[in-house]
């Protein structure tokens, strides 16, 4: 076991070997260029191409106010066929307008074009600045370059180009069961000057019958389980790709393992965080009651701030459960339901949980803690 | 026009006469008295009770994790009918328990037995520490104290007697066409350890046919549409009562100008506050939907940090909005469609606006800033 795997949530199969995640899965090619977005000269174009066929599915925001890479691929890539992703980190081309629908679009053609691949098979993500228009003669030049570059050990340069206001990168590669699987992540909770966003790619040469369904089944675990603060983001993206050139299936629970301790990662890296939580509800009416109640938890500043102030304030929690379950018949919530030691213990990773007696509904939600830090960073940055 | 109407938002009635805040309407008398339960000798135990008959409303917390006092009330308060109040603060008397509960009953038996009235016509309302046994003994000794104590000009000694975390009092006596208002408040957003309360009592000797749509009529535009944290209290409870006796009905708008004011004050008065926002939200496909996303605006911990750090960052009202309408059809929201300007502007009371195009369902939600003092006192607690 190696130090991928670190938090005491996350059961990552017992036979696994951890590869230098600079390694891609076999059949990816990635690379990592700077063209100008970020100042100090940032790594902030990213390219990642698979040239054999693959299975893949598409997962995007579900925010109303979805940034333009978002829109062009809910409107015009094909979610099954994903061969390649260009990414830029430094601009969200959020709140942009149709120039900034036309720019996603041309970024996505350039890759295509860069690659010799059909445009509706490249998706494109995005993550920085809102409101502001993309350089795309910048970003123009950084996929040209960036597609000279692709090598098979460009994970690392690859998830370096999606930062933004991450601490480290977030990548892996691993091997079991004759699968090799490498996957990259982003998120940090804010960035300048507004959005959460989340991005994650995975690379894989197993077989997968329904990747759809697989990812959905994964994310559903992970990264929907997650809040820094509560906050959807227009840019979220994450793809899966498989080639399917092991011959061999996913190992059973490895997929699930990467995406909670990249998600993990995330909510560790969120904004000011210095501890993450997880609060698991059970005996709620139904799995959807368990998790509104959990999450309505994890979100209340009241118990975010306990967790950062190491406070075991299991009234905080009774209240939040209390508004999640408004208007419903509801014995009192004592301290015999809510265990919540941890909150003011030294561990970093602290498990809170409350038992309500309403049925076999349970969830779980994992979460970073509110401090000073968080409102620094987000009330004395001005646009 | 005097000082309490300060809010620009705020349109009192034209006529009015400003009346000493410790008047209360004619029929009304109130005391507060020290019981112990605060540290200090702090006042802590208040009482209110009217001799003629009355006509009330008295709406109470939706949480389900509600107090004692609250079930109380819930389950054997004549809702019609109150004729006195009863008020400790310094114990919540929230997860208590059964013992809670009979410590409620009591409490309010024994303002009944003082005053001589049906314990039915007596409601119960604590704030305070939560999960903490209440000390009956002293209460039962405060309200004896309380009864002896009742005035006419007890309206300040009352409303001191409901404060906890609350900066000052909240309170006002009005006069307008024949009729007289006096009325008293407090919240603050949180208090020791754990919960927001927000307490209202309303006396009048105007005549009210239907004091329970009056009330509610006025709620909605006040005290449900006012957050600080976005977190429902266990202990929230609002009285209005009426005598009838100067055969007159209510001012128009009079109970939506002071109730609005009250709500103003306790947004100010939020932990850790320095300013206060108006979010307005119009063009929305119905009036819930208008209100759903100003609440999302208005408890986005990134759209508070903007306010407190005069950020006009309009990104993350698109962003908190897009959340809102998560998996609807939307029309970019670009910076046209926002008007966040005052959010960098000198104002205590910061307006901002947005306007959808999806119908004529409009909306408006009051918050309070989201700064470092806030974490502060909520982090820094440790039970």
């Amino acid at each position: 076991m190696g130090g991928f795997f670190r938090s005491r949530w996350v059961q990552a199969p017992a036979e696994l070997e951890e590869l230098d995640p600079a390694q891609l899965a076999p059949g990816f090619r990635a690379a990592g260029v700077a063209c100008g977005l970020k100042g100090g000269g940032g790594t902030d174009v990213g390219l990642l191409a698979c040239e054999a066929e693959v299975a893949s599915a598409l997962l995007l925001t579900r925010n109303a106010a979805a940034a333009a890479p978002v829109r062009v691929c809910r409107e015009r890539t094909d979610r099954a066929g994903v061969k390649a992703v260009v990414v830029n980190s430094g601009n969200a081309n959020a709140a942009t307008g149709a120039p900034g629908y036309r720019d996603a679009l041309e970024m996505r053609d350039a890759a295509a074009a860069a690659l010799d691949l059909e445009p509706r098979s490249v998706a494109v993500a995005e993550t920085g600045t809102i409101g502001v228009p993309l350089a795309i003669d910048a970003v123009r030049a950084g996929i040209a370059d960036a597609a000279k570059a692709l090598s098979v050990g460009g994970g690392e340069e690859f998830a370096r180009a999606i930062m933004t206001t991450d601490r480290d990168r977030k990548s892996c590669a691993v091997r079991a069961d004759g699968v090799t699987i490498s996957a990259q992540a982003k998120g940090a909770g804010m960035i300048q000057p507004a959005l959460a966003t989340m991005l994650c790619f995975i690379q894989t040469d197993a077989q997968i019958d329904d990747p759809d369904a697989t990812l959905r089944s994964a994310v559903s675990r992970s990264f929907e389980r997650i809040t820094v603060d509560g906050q959807m983001s227009t840019n979220d993206t994450i793809v899966l790709q498989a080639t399917g050139s092991s011959g061999r299936p996913l190992p059973a629970g490895l997929l699930d393992a990467i995406l909670l301790q990249l998600a993990l990662e995330v909510v560790a890296d969120g904004e000011g965080a210095t501890r993450v939580g997880r609060i698991g509800v059970t005996g709620a009416a139904s799995a959807e009651e368990a998790e509104r109640v959990a999450r309505a938890i994890a979100n209340s500043p009241l118990v975010k701030t306990a967790l950062h102030g190491r406070d075991p304030n299991w009234g905080r929690i009774a209240q939040a459960a209390g508004m999640a379950l408004a208007g419903e018949e509801l014995d009192e919530i004592g301290p015999e339901a809510i265990e919540a030691a941890e909150l003011s213990s030294d561990v970093f990773e602290a498990e809170v949980s409350l038992r309500l007696e309403r049925g076999d509904g349970a969830s779980q939600v994992y979460f970073s803690d509110l401090g000073e830090a968080y409102v620094k960073l987000n009330s004395e940055y001005t646009t």
